[in-house]
């Protein structure tokens, strides 16, 4: 299985205004999708956590998710699931490990996380094997941050770099764990 | 007169370990320089902060800059500078547009601002011309940030981007108020 994290994120380092606001990317959009749609193809279940959820819910328009979602949360249950939405979302309280030991069994090879906190506790974890940032050329100075804590430090390999008319500039790093055998 | 900062960066934006310490870039040093020799060789006055100088100073061997420094700093005057150094490193307490002004009185065009306070400092008064980013695919989890609060978002435009066999990625922005005339 391949856990990825898929994510744009500011020159410092944030991915939404501390009120989770995501003006500074919306003038982003346009023909250009930054490869999001070929990634997206072969993802086979999103990961999100709750604060991803509810600011993906308050956008305008339908549920933009083809793929299933599951909402990474102790704060619902399956029951809060929003009726239209059934059969699409569901709602996990599991930590990385064991999520992802129950996507597996559940047929799942290529796992997307998203939303700052979740991707941070995968980080943590040591359980992302790719890591796609696609950083926009402004600085916010303050936000809510992509990176978290962690216990040591974590290298990853850098897989390719893409930088874009608009000025954003796309890196996919995979993690060392993956690509070098241990010794 | 141009102002650049050009400094290596971990993943989640840091510059050092909280205690200073630079090991995490150390292993990098090679044959390569990313671009460094080329970029000090046109710069006129290098200005770093206090931590900086002193982590300058630690290093094993002899003071490495050719070129003219000035330590932006009010812990320190013209007298607390080491014998060896006097004629290559002065003192100034002024804050970043009055620094400026004075070194472009003194014939200055080209200044390299360095180090973690000082370059926040230079962003948050809007003063940074280029933007040279080398970004190594590590996490370090905690540090000493590169960047920090500012009253306002701060865009940039792309100029350059390079990938390189190490595994580092370098991206130049140059900033939108040079850039484009304002209307």
């Amino acid at each position: 299985m391949i856990v990825s994290v898929y994510i744009a994120v500011s020159l410092d380092g944030f991915i939404a205004r501390k009120d989770g606001s995501v003006d500074w990317l919306e003038h982003e959009s346009g023909a250009e999708d930054y490869g999001y749609r070929s990634f997206i193809e072969t993802v086979d279940v999103l990961a999100m956590g709750r604060n991803t959820f509810d600011q993906v819910r308050s956008f305008d328009g339908n549920w933009p998710y083809q793929v299933p979602v599951v909402v990474v949360t102790r704060a619902m249950s399956e029951d809060d699931v929003p009726a239209d939405l059934v059969g699409r979302v569901s709602v996990s309280a599991r930590k990385p490990e064991a999520l992802l030991r129950q996507l597996a069994e559940r047929g799942a090879k290529h796992v997307y996380v998203d939303g700052g906190l979740l991707v941070q506790s995968f980080l943590h974890a040591g359980l992302v094997d790719r890591l796609i940032l696609t950083r926009l050329p402004v600085l916010l100075g303050d936000g809510i941050p992509l990176f978290g804590p962690l216990d040591g430090d974590l290298r990853f390999e850098h897989a390719t770099t893409k930088s874009f008319p608009s000025g954003l500039v796309q890196t996919e790093y995979r993690s060392l764990r993956h690509t070098q055998p241990a010794t």
